[in-house]
């Protein structure tokens, strides 16, 4: 990609999140929404009586942007498709439903591609009973894009926002961060087909077919032990600077608390890259960001442990004042930008 | 375009609603879907006591393929990109209510240009009390596309389905037909900003911005005097098709009753084009196409044209046999394959 092409494009992105603000402003919403724009999910009320919510999110992937041909099979570009859709119901605590699926066909593109690209798809859909719905095809005279657009239900008390942080919640997450960054990475470099060492396969299996966290999103909403919740899209800095934004907090991060797998701490010696600058600005990993009340986070922590056999990662807490700090080894702490993630900076 | 990848595309357009078959066939659907893939929208049972159902459909307008810049304005292409959906909804009997929206954005379009495509959806969804309730926005390193999913609502013992007509039943249509076909031809030969005629307006701006029927498809639910319904996208050929595909039935056609606006009759003469051709096979008109029993036909045709001031056309009758015939105006009946439309045809 020329250089001035990719300026473009990052400038375009940077006016993104404005972009979007100003898009989505302004509409009248009736009483049954609960929740609009710029949360995982809309929320909107369906029968009153059923204190049910509808989830709604939308997605979209885009060939040269997300992702690129060759980089990994059309199966995991299939199972991804749902995937990032599937983490967004988890971010709200919900269960998912049901699926449509828009398609631009470049006919670089097979049909058995195609098919491929439905049976990745089709499997995660399976795993959590989601159906295909329906949807459209168009051909598409530039690159393929993937438009996914996933239903789901959540009690309406249990219903889990970007919203409800407070001062002193412990800000966790669910794995390791950076490993997809890490992974992306790598794809750009070439490294996809290669002789690659088991750590190099981790790091882009990461990327290429990330697994989405319903099951821990459903036991968040049932604990009443999570007073926020986001999917890691954006990367850390950037999905924590959503929370903090919309609760009207802060956060102190431990650099040394912050989880990173063996196999990007191996890379990164290996290969000289700024570990923590992936975990911190690496989008893409699809664990769950939370915060938990201090005086229920333990409790809550051992009983994830217990059924799901996962740990949740403490990496900090939420401070009263605003803005985002990390607290570094040796003891210093620097105020941190929540810049997001950018697919090709 | 080269005539090589006009060749290549609609080979592949031939072969979408074969592909379509096979990436929908096979989804588990739960009890609660009511209608799966392959109607105007899908359907599904919310809350067991509601008796209301959820429908969703979404649709794909990218660019190149089913417009061009600069053939009309932004805001009329913002417009269209919600009616094609609301039709759908309109199909199926329903009231719209939320849309999603997913952009891909090549840096050829200027945020100006975004923010009047965004006032010409919200004009639309006004109207019909539709709020945005998110989506997604990316770069797009080739042509515009815009994906948007809408739900609506209908009572479930309402829902109208491309499956019921009866043998006996009247074909009717609710407007003029094949006039967004002769605007789109007049914008592809450049005829938009020219000196242009009332008539050569007319035609143009129903390809541009057309009007979704919810009123009609409203109306329609209520009276329980239609047996199918669909609203025409692919043209009538190719829609009525559908619903007799779908109804296990044929129909016969009156050639001298297929409704022409007097703009697309005089520029036809004018041009020397085939108007039944574009009044049979020219897609994009979104008027209702609906099938009724002949004893209730007249009595639910007058209290349309009372309540909305509009008549329905009668264009001919289900029949017993499968296909699809036209009796021209010589008294020949002669079978027609019911193809759907190709933009690029």
């Amino acid at each position: 990609m020329a250089k001035s092409s990719r300026i473009a494009r990052r400038a375009r992105r940077s006016g993104e999140f404005e972009l979007i603000r100003r898009f989505v402003s302004g509409w009248p919403l009736g009483e049954e929404v609960v929740i609009g724009a710029g949360d995982d999910a809309s929320a909107v009320r369906w029968a009153d009586d059923s204190g049910r919510l509808l989830l709604q999110t939308a997605d979209l992937l885009v060939e040269n942007v997300h992702f690129r041909k060759g980089w990994g099979s059309s199966y995991q570009l299939g199972w991804k498709s749902l995937a990032v859709n599937l983490s967004d119901i988890a971010a709200m605590g919900g269960r998912p439903l049901h699926a449509h699926l828009n398609l631009a066909l470049p006919t670089t593109w097979s049909e058995a591609e195609i098919m491929q690209f439905r049976q990745g798809f089709f499997d995660l859909a399976e795993k959590y009973r989601v159906a295909l719905l329906g949807g459209d095809l168009s051909a598409s005279p530039g690159p393929l894009m993937i438009s996914v657009m996933l239903t789901g239900a959540v009690a309406a008390d249990r219903v889990l926002r970007r919203s409800g942080a407070h001062s002193g919640d412990v800000v966790w997450v669910s794995g390791s961060l950076g490993d997809a960054a890490a992974g992306l990475k790598l794809l750009k470099k070439g490294s996809a087909g290669r002789n690659t060492s088991g750590g190099e396969k981790e790091l882009m299996m990461a990327f290429l077919q990330p697994n989405p966290e319903i099951e821990l999103g459903l036991v968040c909403s049932e604990s009443r032990a999570v007073s926020a919740l986001i999917d890691l899209s954006d990367g850390l800095a950037g999905d924590l600077g959503h929370i903090l934004e919309m609760s009207g907090v802060g956060a102190v991060l431990d650099e040394e608390r912050l989880p990173m797998s063996r196999a990007l701490l191996g890379e990164a010696r290996r290969r000289d890259w700024d570990h923590l600058e992936m975990a911190w600005r690496g989008g893409e990993d699809y664990r769950l960001l939370g915060c938990s009340p201090p005086d229920k986070f333990s409790e809550f922590a051992s009983s994830v442990a217990e059924r799901l056999e996962r740990p949740l990662i403490a990496i900090g807490e939420i401070s009263e004042g605003a803005g985002l700090r990390l607290r570094c080894r040796d003891g210093k702490i620097k105020a941190i930008a929540p810049r997001a993630f950018d697919h090709f900076a």
